[in-house]
């Protein structure tokens, strides 16, 4: 039987995205689907920039998506609030100015927060989808708040993308936690585990409207691989082998979280020239290394909330769809992200600072303490949950005018309690069970750039000299001074 | 059948504690039962104490417990190394002076560190027991990391206190979640769902010593709720009560967990005299108000992992432990403080912090950034897996010298993503959904002393000034100053 997009008792219900478009209304609250600029809807935003006739909207969606949305809305100042990670340019100065309310949460909470109604609910549900039946809505290639979204809105418009390939329906799995005393258990033990359904639940009576349509997502874009970033990813691969080595890990270590970025793809190189094999993936995005790492064997099974690639591998991946049906399951965020199955597994979570500082805490989100630059994400999600949570970056940015190593971070997204090991270019900080003079120590010696060494020593002996008698030595004086030197010079450096 | 306190065939492992102290060796690492100060062991640690031929060691254990380890050991200068939580002076100060190594760690985690053996492995458990039996171990009134240390450790030590009531046999409820890849579901769905055994299964070739002892636990100091801590307690019973008229929450608004200290005391208090019925506790430890509770009928039910009381209140929990006993099960650490388990029940969680800042960010640890008080404890488990985060705290402290509300805490534990809700004594300020902006007005307008409050305004208008374009608002000149004037000049007053 051939399956098509739209069953014949939902086609009376197609129209145009501008008379779609017309159902949403000054106000509204618009759930859409989406996750790393990956099934998100496109035609039915481009209508409502076009027309302007609806204004003050509040965009709630998993994770930053195309410019349909995250630019032209924003761009035509339609947009009052916007939730919950973001990481476009349009979208991230209207936040900064304080012309669009953001309020940054985990990537986990955000789908909760719209179950349990902890705020306004969501009027429509805008939603990308390779088909939809009377059973419900087979979703593009990534899983977000969709469902949510779906669930708790008052009506639904979907758009049918005719350039999504058909064998999409049937790699989701959806499933419905449930409102406490009355949640349930997750039943996922392996990543494979599928223990909902291919389709978001939706009663036909709840769409409003199915617009057809043939966009395309926007693709990612990589940045190659620098040389101190392939660096990195060996010294992750010879912390993780030394753990299986000493019998901490088992020789499968455990379900890969990567975030995204071309250092979680470094760590992925890493581990398939390093021989591994058999691997799987417990993660919010897949990116295009996983795809090949897929192909080659190293990684059986991934399971995400979004399949983000390259041009290139996107095409791949559509034509060879059938090979990958039984490797991937795309989820909903709030499973993919949710702290009882990383902690089960027992995930191994590496995600990139912006910061972090002697003792290990961990700034994710804000440039110098103030700038927002991309939303939290699912690290804090991972970091806490992980068997292992290690924070990967590069020692120094800005051409070496600032120092990703700081007496003290300029915000706080991951607290020490939750970064387990960091990992340089210059090597790794194995912070398990040390105390923060301890960290000091293996922060410093290992991991920060040797330009900085000598400052960041000097302030640490200074701190300790003035704290005798404290466990977290810092002189308050000058524990932001590196932050305010840039701000004043444009270098960290004195 | 008269159940006894050591089963005959283990009879002939009982020694002194003397003897018994003489198993354990330089460098050895112990695990010991307990979890603030209920049902840790006393006569051993005070023949090691008095002996000092074991020198170097390393103790872990759940929570602080008595001055038997926490104290004598450590002012006889045998403790190298501590973890995990710890409250006690002669710790503390051992800790800040560096003499003693401690890192701070999740209640939650630490278990599953001790599980995963990602540290030394413990050597001997030193567990204190209501009886032991060829099943097990039948613990005292609390749970703590006793069956992480037994599970781990290469033999067992056993206090058996004559003074515990039998009663406490069948209170507990041990559940070992085991190692990923293996690890299991933990099937509780209701506080009130038991799941293990009563006992911690251990092997009797694994026990090597057995002492009885008479000893009692360090009774619970409490001071009296002053009126601004009985406000505090209004105010959170009065927001709840509006979630719960707002359609927010169900009647029963979920689980309670409530830190130890008086605000909890208070909140407690308040539920009761708002005629609150039938309600349940998740918690990690219950107080002398909680067992008032279950009387009243205002609890059904509690899960904890210690029953810590004064010394009035315990007399009455012992003498009707059968009232008690199907109304109170006491979990390990790790599945009190999971967040698989928070996260499904929906519990509200209630925790005090040191310090919040204006964006919400919470310090549960740091003396100005420095100085370790108590530890972390379970306040960011909960506080991240909780369905409603409340953090509540006098608006002053050190007679109005220090504000509990400052530009930028000194040291984060919990972050601005993990905290919902803020409580003092002038008025909640409920900063879910919104942006750090509207953060700082909720939080200064409704919770700031009224004498911080022009200071909190110029802080933020100025940093506001200089910040234009920027998400998160603070002048990193200014921001820890507060701080620093108040170990300056003793007050955070200009």
């Amino acid at each position: 039987m051939k399956m098509e997009r739209v069953a014949e008792s939902l086609k009376s219900k197609v129209m145009s995205a501008d008379a779609a478009a017309q159902l949403i209304k000054t106000g509204m609250v618009i759930g859409v689907s989406g996750f790393t600029s990956i099934g998100y809807p496109k035609d039915v935003p481009l209508a409502l920039a076009a027309s302007g006739h609806a204004t003050d909207l509040s965009i709630y969606v998993g994770a930053a998506v195309g410019d349909e949305v995250d630019g032209e809305l924003v761009r035509k100042g339609l947009i009052k609030r916007r939730y919950a990670h973001q990481s476009g340019k349009d979208l991230r100065n209207a936040i900064n100015a304080g012309e669009i309310a953001y309020s940054d949460v985990h990537i986990s909470h955000f789908p909760m927060h719209m179950n349990q109604k902890t705020g306004p609910n969501v009027d429509v549900a805008l939603v990308e989808c390779t088909a939809v039946t009377e059973d419900g809505l087979y979703l593009a290639a990534s899983g977000g708040t969709a469902d949510a979204a779906v669930r708790t809105a008052d009506f639904v418009i979907i758009e049918v993308n005719k350039n999504l390939p058909m064998g999409l329906m049937g790699m989701h799995d959806i499933f419905e936690i449930g409102l406490p005393p009355n949640a349930k258990i997750i039943p996922i033990t392996k990543p494979d585990e599928r223990v909902g359904t291919p389709y978001i639940p939706c009663p036909p009576e709840k769409i409003a409207a199915i617009v057809m349509t043939e966009g395309h997502d926007e693709p990612q874009k990589f940045k190659p691989a620098s040389p101190a970033i392939a660096k990195i990813g060996e010294n992750v691969v010879s912390f993780l082998k030394g753990e299986i080595a000493a019998g901490r890990l088992p020789e499968d270590p455990g379900p890969i979280q990567s975030g995204v970025g071309t250092v979680g793809n470094a760590v992925l190189s890493g581990l398939a020239s390093s021989g591994f094999k058999g691997l799987s993936m417990y993660t919010e995005v897949m990116q295009d290394s996983a795809i090949g790492l897929i192909e080659q064997g190293v990684f059986n099974f991934a399971s995400t909330s979004s399949i983000a690639l390259a041009e290139d591998t996107k095409k791949r991946f559509y034509e060879n769809i059938d090979f990958f049906k039984d490797k991937i399951v795309v989820r909903p965020q709030e499973i993919t992200n949710h702290p009882e199955i990383s902690r089960r597994l027992g995930v191994i979570a590496l995600n990139t600072p912006i910061e972090l500082d002697i003792y290990g805490n961990v700034n994710s989100t804000h440039i110098m303490g103030t700038k927002m630059m991309n939303g939290l994400g699912g690290s804090g999600d991972f970091a806490r949950n992980a068997r292992i949570s290690i924070f990967a970056t590069e020692s120094t940015a800005k051409g070496g005018a600032i120092s990703c190593i700081v007496p003290m971070v300029s915000h706080v997204d991951q607290t020490e309690h939750d970064v387990a090991v960091i990992v340089t270019e210059y090597g790794v900080a194995d912070l398990r069970w040390k105390t923060p003079k301890e960290r000091v120590e293996l922060i410093i010696e290992n991991c920060a750039h040797p330009d900085y060494r000598p400052m960041l020593r000097e302030y640490y002996e200074h701190a300790f000299e003035i704290s005798a008698g404290k466990h977290t030595p810092h002189d308050l004086e000058q524990a932001l001074s590196w932050h305010q030197r840039f701000l004043d010079t444009g270098s960290m450096k004195k």
